[in-house]
């Protein structure tokens, strides 16, 4: 068994997390993502994001914004969840993150943090967040779950071993590796240089195991 | 005014394509790409986006795929429609594009496909679909618009001036290029290495310059 980093057991409604992290995207209709949500303090809010989750009986920790996309009687009442982050440079969900990290997690380092309501809407939204995942790992040493109505994205390095279902879809996104193979998958992987590459494969049991040299992204479908 | 190929007008319900192909994605809601769907023929199916079309009032040129994904009734109505493509290598998007270029294009070389229903649902689908635009841009020599709900994407190369209108959401992402710059942007882009460096930009006037040594990838919002 690899440390505990290198380990991903099958995200579910019992999943663990440090923190939460609510951002615009379509808000969450699947099981897995709405429990994660009630379930997970803290939980932060970007900006439109805080009344989106407060109209759905949630209380959020924090809303990173000026309040600005919030109506103006929910802006009013919950005046003190309010915080703005001046940086022009990051965008809400980076905020948000810097602001979870910094103020209300006791240690920021190897944090697992999940992340909602992060796709679906503008597609290059989608493709900038996942891609944040991935600065936010490197840059803030956390572990990013990005959970979607669909199955969720994890960041990993090196070897690591995937708990799965059989035929469970599994896509593979290489990041930076210039050796990558795997056990367990219907079909090997190698070290991909186009995204669609390592997408559409398969688990055949219980565990799917990454052997690289270098950063790569796994999907899993729910 | 440079030459055709690097000339981007606005798409909108008027633009003009060679052919649309249809993916198992979304199905589109918004006006443009409804109308784009309605108005360009050929108009190629992947497998179950076959059905929805034709029960959507449509009618496929081709539909590429065993129908093992329709309804019997469907399948056995429609049967001359079904194209079956030996490729196990490829997805059905890339089967739907070949037969496209090879069986109904009189000539392949810089045809403007126009992509649909490619993103919603799966996300490992929508980052895999996206990327393949790359890759028939590069292998296949042809101009392929992803059109969504919310905007479209297209691959562009070295200086090419994109239509755009005021304050018009764009966001840039770079693909191979070790030299990036531009005009007619809020922000200055330059020569991102990360997806999300290059997104939340926007149009300052009715066009956009992008000057660059190689490949990106261009989003502009409805």
């Amino acid at each position: 068994m690899p440390d505990n980093s290198n380990y991903f057991p099958l995200i579910s409604e019992h999943s663990l997390f440090d923190a939460a992290i609510l951002a615009n995207g379509d808000y969450p209709t699947h099981a897995i993502p709405q429990t994660i949500l009630h379930r997970t303090h803290p939980l932060v809010c970007c900006d439109g994001a805080g009344s989106e989750a407060i109209s759905r009986g949630l209380m959020p920790t924090a809303i990173i914004g000026d309040g600005d996309s919030c109506p103006n009687d929910v802006k009013s009442a919950y005046a003190h969840l309010f915080h703005q982050v001046e940086e022009q440079d990051d965008n809400d969900l980076t905020k948000a993150t810097r602001y979870t990290l910094e103020r209300l997690l006791s240690t920021a380092h190897k944090a697992k943090i999940a992340y909602l309501a992060t796709t679906g809407k503008r597609e290059d939204h989608t493709l900038g967040n996942i891609a944040l995942m991935v600065r936010y790992y490197r840059q803030y040493h956390i572990i990013p779950t990005l959970i979607t109505d669909y199955g969720n994205f994890t960041i990993a390095q090196d070897t690591s071993l995937f708990e799965t279902h059989p035929r469970q879809q599994i896509s593979i996104f290489n990041l930076s590796c210039s050796s990558l193979s795997g056990e367990g998958l219907r079909w090997p992987p190698y070290p991909f240089q186009e995204y669609w590459q390592g997408t559409l494969n398969e688990a055949l049991g219980d565990q799917v195991t990454i052997h690289a040299n270098g950063l790569y992204m796994i999907f899993r479908n729910w």
